[in-house]
């Protein structure tokens, strides 16, 4: 904890005055008033960046979904619960704001009708229809002025052809790539190892940081998106 | 906490001796490898009722879901995650037990195939197909040889009606009914208000617990739960 505190005062303010807002881990979609659908994003790694981004000089709007996690020193937290919660209040506070990162694992669908009251278990199966969430990433990488964009993409297979996909797909400047299938990395674990694919052009660097707790990586990841950063953007 | 101590050494044993199994929590039943359904039970009321148990003398094995509570004092804690999970471990722990409380929010249904890689979102829908997950209470009810079994119904509408309508089905000995859809008790919440249903032979008798912190609530549904207990069942 002291080495902690004596590394964040002697980070170089590399973001200083840079508006960061990072989403981080899951949300949840109700079904009924008890029940949701979720997934198995700690928080962590969003959490961990939000904190490097912070000691770096940033001014850091943390948009969170549902997770036990303490608020990082000097962050402003938004917490939500649902993807329709997370649009509303990235939209909001990304204005103005010179780099996003969409660490959130924000899920994919959400029930079609949100019953009013809890479902009885009448039949013996259930047929739950979904419709897709709104693309918040893609959303805020569309718009007219926009922030420098930087996703995820935890996969569990193909890794780097799903992420080098998504990079395309929703006009990102980077993308971390992490094998979520791996149990000793990823969801809920204390460690990550993150392979970035970076625009350059009409080509993509990939940068492979190797796996580390994800406090040591999160500095990383904000001194490479640092480095990285230019603010021609929009 | 000085109060808790002092409370927990002069605790009448009523129940010393006995062996008693309680459930807590949600269950979390996979969709694919990071995508689950499940519901909002914290396991508080669980884990109260097996602290106030085992202050009772009970020898007690505690089965739970993903909580983040820590094991009570002198119980034996076995976590699980799936109803599946759950059941196999109950059926294990009832054999020769006295008493069984089910007090876990077990998810009624689970997915019908779980994917083994992450669902990609090609489509604008999707229709999840459930299939109806065991029902653990009724289960261990039907057992030839069984102990006093005690379930919970979190309802949200026609609360004692629906909870009767348990009680006489699944051929329980007692049910604690209460409202979730009051903001102030249940889900999440540090107080908790239970109506109990105990049969009486073929009629059945209502008792009122007002709000109040779930661990002295605990201690009063394990106190009626001593008293009507007789060890004639099976």
């Amino acid at each position: 904890e002291l080495v902690e505190r004596v590394m964040a005062q002697f980070a170089e303010k590399i973001l200083a005055g840079k508006r960061v807002v990072i989403t981080a881990g899951p949300t949840r979609e109700a079904i009924d008033p008890v029940r949701y659908l979720s997934n198995h994003s700690s928080g962590k790694m969003g959490f961990a960046l939000a904190e490097a981004a912070a000691q770096a000089g940033a001014d850091v709007v943390l948009v969170s979904g549902p997770v036990s996690l303490p608020t990082p020193v000097g962050c402003l937290r938004v917490d939500v619960d649902s993807a329709e919660e997370m649009k509303a209040a990235v939209m909001s506070a990304v204005a103005d704001s010179d780099v996003f990162i969409a660490c959130a694992a924000v899920a994919d669908y959400r029930a079609e009708k949100i019953a009013d009251q809890k479902i009885k278990k009448k039949t013996d199966t259930l047929t739950l229809n979904l419709i897709k969430n709104p693309d918040i990433l893609a959303e805020v990488s569309a718009l007219s002025k926009r922030p420098y964009c930087v996703g995820f993409a935890a996969e569990t297979e193909q890794v780097l052809t799903h992420a080098e996909d998504k990079l395309t797909r929703k006009k990102l400047d980077m993308i971390f790539a992490n094998d979520v299938s791996r149990s000793d990395i990823g969801f809920g674990c204390e460690n990550n190892a993150i392979t970035a694919l970076i625009r350059r052009g009409n080509g993509v660097e990939q940068q492979d940081l190797p796996a580390q707790p994800k406090r040591t990586l999160a500095r990383a990841l904000i001194q490479l998106i640092a480095k990285e950063y230019t603010p021609h953007h929009g």
